[in-house]
């Protein structure tokens, strides 16, 4: 009797026991504060556009974000774990995770709050308006925007080749994609001041239509009935690229303005 | 019979069960190749001095490296996991590892590559001799430094009390330390351009005598008969203090030669 209850008890540690050790296993480096980025904002954007993050490793480091394609080939957008691909046709597609890109940003999103707006916004006053909810002036914010865009405009970068360019140098080649009364969501950051160079300070949005055929890079919107969640970051994880491009990449150049003309889609 | 083997097997599959869950949990985060830092350089050297991040916790991210203890009470030396405080009385102690630290970076030190060196190296030949030992000018290098300094200068602050002034305004409190023919180590790291600001660019070391009697921020050295392991890093972590002082902390001013003249301990 005694070591039928001894058996119970044991069996019920055991399947605890392997329950908690698939969980972490599964995700060992889990860090739901955490903004983890592959690659580094300033040498993305400065040309380095080569494929060598692998897909399945930033599953495990988010499951909602943005970054590129492998050669620049148009604009990515991570929602609910999900990759999409905006090409420079307007083409917008799942992406098999098996395999590399150069350059994404992601955290694994939880709304921490959750605001809803009912009237029209166009993008200077959707802006104006996350400032005044978001206080902290140097906190790392995730921010999901969901609802009906009256207009938004998007733009996606063709594919390029080696020697590539600079982005800013490359304004002229984007497309540009506007959509009207279209429902969907705004995938984004809005990273500190201090984090420049590593990062694309202030905010940063890729869009993807309900129906995901649409998205691209974040230029213009008029919306309205939105619901925005927000989610505060604590830290942050930078992982370099590992090749020869990178190695020898020059960050002394000033890249400030290179990174301003590329996120507003024009020259400064 | 049969419920005695399954009972036994139970048992077994428990016990190691509780061991992977150990070890997991004792170290859920560890990762070799990532550069941990509690805070960010310039917002410390701006003047955050207070305590934030647990001993306990920076453990889990490292059992090498350097830091401050609170209100800047002298330097703080990571070695083998232990971790050493030297005040600007010079006193040198092992820190029991129940309080808190407003400023560190650490990582678990694995050497890759260990070079000797038979003759007198100056700072300034040390340095260039390791320039051409670290070849990718983009990478991060911990480094650890043991050997015979025929002399060595170390510095450390005094404690400060609110409000804090910039560490670049108090140089002339810096106490400093003279030592000759003393054996000893050298922790510290080389960290490259584009990472200046969330740390201070270059080389860092802090010192510790043989005997964990001595120690400090380094300043001039002349060693001979060094042993140098290099350990190479691919990833950054920046943990930020959740207070309202770092909130509220002016990013904005540039503090790049701040950053260098408390580096080396003196006005550019």
């Amino acid at each position: 009797m005694m070591s039928k209850k001894i058996l119970f008890i044991l069996l019920a540690i055991t399947c605890v026991n392997y329950k908690s050790i698939a969980q972490q296993k599964s995700n060992p480096l889990k860090n739901d504060n955490n903004l983890f980025s592959a690659g580094f904002a300033s040498g993305f954007i400065g040309g380095l556009y080569d494929n060598w993050y692998p897909y399945k490793e930033l599953e495990k480091h988010g499951n909602f974000g943005l970054g590129a394609p492998g050669h620049l080939d148009g604009e990515l957008l991570l929602l609910n774990g999900k990759i999409y691909q905006t090409q420079s046709t307007g083409k917008t597609t799942l992406v098999a995770d098996t395999g590399k890109l150069p350059y994404a940003v992601v955290c694994f999103f939880k709304a921490k709050k959750v605001y809803k707006h009912a009237g029209a916004l166009s993008k200077t006053a959707l802006y104006s308006y996350l400032d005044s909810l978001l206080s902290n002036q140097n906190g790392i914010y995730a921010i999901h925007i969901t609802g009906k865009f009256k207009s938004i405009k998007t733009r996606a970068f063709p594919p390029v080749e080696k020697p590539y360019l600079p982005l800013a140098a490359m304004l002229n080649r984007q497309h540009f994609f506007e959509h009207s009364d279209i429902t969907g969501d705004l995938v984004g950051f809005r990273i500190p001041t201090f984090m420049e160079g590593a990062h694309i300070s202030g905010y940063h949005f890729h869009f993807l239509s309900e129906d995901k055929t649409a998205g691209g890079h974040l230029v213009d919107l008029n919306m309205e009935n939105i619901t925005i969640e927000i989610d505060t970051l604590t830290n942050y994880t930078m992982d370099l690229p590992q090749t020869t491009d990178f190695n020898n990449f020059d960050f002394k150049k000033d890249r400030k303005e290179e990174i301003k003309s590329v996120e507003n889609g024009k020259k400064q």
